[in-house]
């Protein structure tokens, strides 16, 4: 049977969301996996904020794989709602694997959505005077320690234009390293 | 003996960060509780991103109750790193509560920080043209609602300046909040 994967991200909030979720599907298909997102065209639109909450921890703990949107939404990080969902799919002991269409580093990545680091004590801070991690890594710590610690990937195509936040050339990157772990 | 409460939140970026962890932890002594922070001044700084993620996850599968700071943190929503840990805590079933020195709600937040949202189809879009959720919540569903289900509660007292990041008002609501629940 085929290995299910939780489908989480952003995508959602693309103005076609439900196309966007429909070719993730289908592609994970082609590489062997049973992908879920989070909406589709064959259920109402749920309107209630805490039905969709117990829908997604459902999903979440019925899937064997969970794979991460981790393109930077309204800001330098990922979105706030998919880095929950990976904290929580960590916490279960699952497989988790991310995807970015943003491959530059954190600290550059706040740079150019923050505006230039001030430079003090040989460290970096952020236009409102925080400090600025850097390790190195794509995003916060949390999220990029916890994909390596549970022995997953992130991959990282850069991408531009409007489907960008879809990621769609990182995202089959990954499925190809799924397939060669899983399938 | 007195709760142990993980304290979360972005404060480790602020420059005096070490004062904050101190002040906070003081806190939660005057109300009967034992607060853990990240960092302090009885450690050597680490320097490596494994071993502070390693060491974070396991205090917080020490503590009793997980305390996150959701102020919003280099855009719109929280900060990434502890929203991630909320998502683990909630995943292990421990309490979770909230505070922030922002009570606005999510919408008027992406507005105030990435524009005025644009109308269309009787549903608000940001500047990037992804739809902007309108639960009536204070950020993404996914951390409201995880508070909620697990029985929390996030308090929110408006703050500005300089230690606004801290949210010291909406922290010491919220560990009134938890004296009359735990202690």
């Amino acid at each position: 049977m085929a290995p299910k994967i939780y489908l989480a991200g952003p995508d959602v909030f693309l103005p076609d969301a439900i196309d966007v979720g429909r070719r993730k599907r289908e592609l994970c298909r082609e590489y062997g996996f049973e992908g879920h997102y989070p909406i589709d065209d064959t259920a109402p639109v749920k309107e209630d904020a805490a039905e969709i909450f117990r829908d997604n921890c459902f999903l979440m703990r019925q899937v064997d794989i969970g794979l991460f949107n981790l393109t930077p939404f309204r800001g330098p990080s990922a979105d706030s709602g998919t880095v929950f969902e990976l904290g929580f799919m960590f916490a279960l002991g699952k497989p988790v694997y991310g995807y970015s269409s943003d491959p530059a580093l954190y600290r550059d990545k706040v740079a150019g959505r923050c505006g230039p680091l001030l430079e003090r004590d040989a460290r970096g801070w952020d236009r409102d005077g925080h400090f600025v991690e850097e390790f190195g890594l794509f995003d916060n710590l949390m999220i990029a320690c916890a994909i390596e610690e549970a022995g997953g990937a992130v991959t990282m195509v850069a991408e531009e234009g409007e489907r960008s936040l879809a990621a769609f050339q990182a995202f089959e990157a990954c499925l190809e390293e799924l397939r060669s772990r899983f399938a």
